[in-house]
């Protein structure tokens, strides 16, 4: 079954267009299995909680990723698996890209090292379908601002951060591109969900019998 | 500076020990920092309640084991190299051993894949000095039920996962005698620490220097 993640920095507008998404492939009749990282499963929503606590400001980027593959490797195996050998669909908020992203990229961690830790756990498991939400970090930041949260220990991070994370999130994307597709996020509202709508019309011609 | 891990199954009197041995290195006027893992650090040990809590029961072991790693970084940068770097000496209950003991032996987690995240973590930190306390798994369990607490996690599992956890540490100990001293801790107390102390008059004359 089709395994579809979305990627982005903060304020790229993920969460708003995951509810879209997941609309669309429900009027296709697809059964959808909606979920997130870091998270997923009770574990994960614990890991989730110490990786986004502002009180661990000191963790190690080692340490971060390895909590995040540990939350990652429960979801696969607990959610992520077993939903797609039922025949369901995954839309999955964040995945592995998200740890070559920001640890790779934000925290400089040699990419090398993620791939290790990545064939380490995950035996090759990578989504079909990648929607990489693409929106400058300054951009991203002011609409994630106007959230009005308390920020993570994540969202604390300098623009710089961010946007190396984006443009480690678009060097995937181009080498890529067979799974990875750019979406303009920095666009208006309906033109974005007019690109999304387009991709997965696609996608669901491709995977009609699934 | 000597780094010393203590290692064994529940009942093994590994805390009982620890105390006994800072007592001989202080006398000996060593500066000494005691430590535990899984723990060891604020985030440690909230990895450390995730990994024993009873109601995570059906965590994956590849999982588990990313979590001990998690933890096990942390300390190793937070706590142990900078105390080994300001010439203190480590005494610490439990290391990396115990992950091949817990999850490669009680887990049957492969011993490779636990020597590739080792080897992806550590870069080659290993302590000085291990001593390996033994006891057969149906007295270790039965000292352990003594302390009357409610039972976490490992302690939860049958007597053949801590026979398969005793087998491992011995094979260990057996591969690496150069690091590993074999303590019988099934005999009285006194005679244990009698063993205890010739090992460490030993070692404290190798490192009298340091």
């Amino acid at each position: 079954m089709p395994f579809i993640a979305l990627e982005g920095i903060e304020g790229a507008g993920k969460s708003t267009q995951l509810t879209f998404i997941q609309q669309l492939l429900q009027s296709a009749g697809k059964n959808v299995v909606v979920t997130r990282e870091p998270g997923g499963t009770l574990l994960g929503e614990q890991i989730r909680e110490l990786l986004l606590s502002p009180r661990l400001e000191s963790m190690s980027a080692d340490t971060e990723l390895l909590l995040m593959f540990a939350a990652r490797v429960e979801h696969v195996q607990q959610v992520i698996l077993p939903a797609l050998a039922a025949g369901k669909w995954i839309l999955c908020d964040r995945f592995t890209s998200a740890s070559y992203a920001y640890q790779g990229g934000g925290r400089k961690l040699p990419l090398s090292r993620i791939a290790t830790l990545e064939s380490w756990a995950l035996n090759g498991l990578r989504p079909d379908l990648i929607l990489l939400f693409d929106v400058p970090a300054r951009l991203g930041l002011q609409r994630a601002a106007t959230r009005c949260q308390q920020l993570d220990r994540f969202e604390q991070e300098k623009i710089d951060f961010f946007d190396r994370v984006r443009m480690t999130y678009l060097s995937l994307a181009k080498r890529y591109p067979a799974q990875y597709c750019l979406i303009d996020s920095s666009l208006p509202l309906l033109k974005v969900q007019e690109a999304i709508q387009k991709v997965m019309i696609a996608f669901l011609e491709v995977n009609q019998d699934v």
